[in-house]
């Protein structure tokens, strides 16, 4: 077997072997290949795709490049859940409180952000103190004893994802649904939760862009939950608008504690409901129950008071949370009706006010970021606060920048 | 602009322009974008492929990136020759004496072997102290003396070819029509010739597997030729038999050399084709005049003695030329009729015997090689000689290596 002759066979469109996506994927890790080899590999992997079976596949040859934990002796029904990626989508902050204050045990691995989408790392890094980089020791024992556990993704977890995650980063790769399930299903299998749930975003702010791949998509990432024994249930939900009010990672800690002490708002919908499917799964009961559950342990403080024990758990210091940037106002320039708010123009705003980062060379402002003021239907003044920007950044913003809502 | 945007716009097959080719691969050849970022553009051009106006502008790019010859000082009609490579074609080392023998120059780069593929200049080192490293002074004298000069790649002439080359050689990216045909014509242009013929090999043993792609490839280079107000003229011919009977440098070299003493073959219709397009063109006279003139070189012994002559001016010393190695014979094992000779297995045949290399760390055997006793439609008796193996390798030769001969 030649790495060659793998590149030549999908560049031809050819399915390939598991040995042969093994001998491939292991040995880049083993750094028997070239960077520039399995760039071309992925390049012809994107273009000419991969059969359900080399999903699979590619999926358990990640898993095996690593441990997997086995989380049995702590629960039988240990839940997670993982979002496609988006803009404003600080749902795991809110879900997760949520469900372990009703019971449940959430084993959560996060990412970081990527262009503009964030990540929950980024998000929980952005409370002052909080540690990402739990031992598995420590993250057992959290697990164990909050019922809430994040952490980053450790070396050893799937660690043949962080390489090709950053390899299809810098050689335009990304967009691949068989790449994008295998990197996902693999870190979700291997962090061993029992009941995983997948919100899958659709629409301009995301990563899956139509209705028809997102469905294909929830069809893969379940038939792959089978293979492993596991329940996998998908769920897709609009990321045209972003999900909340605030974007960027302080403003958006700052957001999920407001949905937690009660705010109503989408993303407390959303949040609601992926709630509401892990704890009827998890317990066994009607959503109906599940939903009357997720509400009581908001209204009783119990889910804000899981959040604060989950922070302090991890070291946080959440009273030192801070949004300490300078302060823009964007008023709107008309009368009338708020039609659109532009999830990926939000996006790039944010990502250029500095709450993401371009390139391994930038830092994260964790105060930078966008705050909403409007909600689409609402009748708007000329005249009054569309939103304000956040930035300790020296940047022009241009017209352009702010072009994120239609008016009409 | 960016490298990831440009990766991502061919990914989509869309059509990229000037500026963002120039972009890519002169920002490449300034090691402003990485092996691996390049690699997956030349995967998304493989399988996306480009059009005749994108690879118009590639090749210009590629010809800009290094040194241009002007050889209009030594004479208006400089010739050039190119075959798109196949197995026991040894033309260069005819066609280049006999027409420089009959007046013409033939100024010419020529590359190393590829796989299967023979390379002249391997073909020439096989000749003991032969120099293909000839600086642009040396080049332009001995064309100016002898009027045939041959001579390696130097890194001033397309050097973002020659880097191009290397890195599609090692990422599964070689077969496309569009970079194959960008990569020989910039070599073409730039090194100053006015009369250009490609020879494109057709069927297995080529790069070109069939007809319709020969027709397009065709078509493209004429079009630069007119774009550089070159005469570009083609051939196409059959390389699904080896053209010669000799495969191996030294084998190949000796067979020339027996084809310019006057042997008829199929090496030497060939070879007479080529000169005579080139003398008619050159002279601007008429093909059969042309074929009367390369006849008469051949009888006379003049491009004989232009061949030692050309050996000579390079320092080459063809009495030492030895082909020094270990002989097996083949024999039939059957009656009938030689049905065919497969070029492909006949160069994989001569590549495991030792006539060419896999990789960087192996070295040529100038002796080994395969020689051919039949020709196709020739019966044959079983026991009798089908070829002779050259090697100094310690190998096992198995069935499957000589199951080049079809039988019945």
């Amino acid at each position: 077997m030649n790495i060659i002759d793998i590149i030549n066979k999908k560049r031809l469109g050819k399915e390939l072997s598991y040995k042969e996506l093994e001998y491939a994927f292991l040995g880049y890790l083993n750094k028997q290949h070239e960077d520039y080899q399995m760039s071309s590999l992925l390049m012809a992997i994107v273009i000419n795709g991969m059969t359900l079976e080399e999903t699979i596949d590619l999926t358990d040859i990640f898993i095996k490049s690593g441990d997997v934990y086995d989380l049995s002796s702590i629960d039988k029904n240990i839940v997670d859940k993982h979002s496609t990626g988006g803009v404003g989508d600080s749902t795991t902050l809110i879900v997760g409180p949520i469900v372990a204050s009703c019971g449940l045990k959430m084993a959560k691995i996060s990412g970081r952000g990527l262009g503009i989408t964030g990540g929950t790392i980024d998000k929980l890094e952005s409370i002052p103190n909080f540690d990402v980089k739990l031992t598995k020791r420590e993250f057992l024992h959290n697990l164990k004893t909050v019922g809430f556990v994040d952490s980053s993704q450790t070396t050893n977890l799937v660690p043949l994802d962080k390489i090709i995650y950053n390899l299809r980063n810098n050689s335009g790769t990304t967009e691949s649904l068989p790449l994008i399930v295998s990197s996902i299903m693999s870190k979700k299998i291997a962090s061993g939760a029992d009941i995983i749930l997948i919100d899958i975003k659709v629409g301009k702010g995301a990563l899956v862009k139509t209705k028809k791949d997102a469905n294909l998509m929830s069809r893969w990432m379940k038939e792959i939950g089978v293979h492993y024994n596991k329940k996998v249930v998908t769920i897709i939900t609009d990321m045209n608008t972003p999900l909340s009010n605030s974007i960027g990672n302080a403003l958006e800690v700052e957001e999920a504690m407001q949905v937690l002490k009660g705010k109503d708002c989408k993303l407390y919908e959303v949040s609601k409901e992926i709630s509401s499917i892990l704890i009827s799964l998890a317990k066994n009961i009607s959503m109906e129950e599940a939903q009357e559950e997720v509400e009581k342990s908001i209204i009783s403080g119990r889910a804000y008071n899981k959040f604060l024990e989950f922070v302090k758990s991890q070291k946080g210091d959440i009273k030192k949370l801070k949004i300490d940037a300078n302060i823009k106002v964007i008023k709107s320039k008309y009368n009338g009706t708020l039609k659109e708010i532009d999830a990926l123009k939000i996006g790039r705003l944010a990502l250029k006010l500095g709450a993401g980062k371009i390139n391994d060379r930038e830092t994260i402002d964790y105060s930078a970021g966008v705050k909403l003021y409007k909600n689409i239907g609402d009748k708007v003044k000329k005249g009054e606060i569309l939103a304000t920007l956040y930035t300790n950044k020296n940047i022009k913003i241009t017209e352009d920048d702010i072009n994120c809502f239609e008016i009409n």
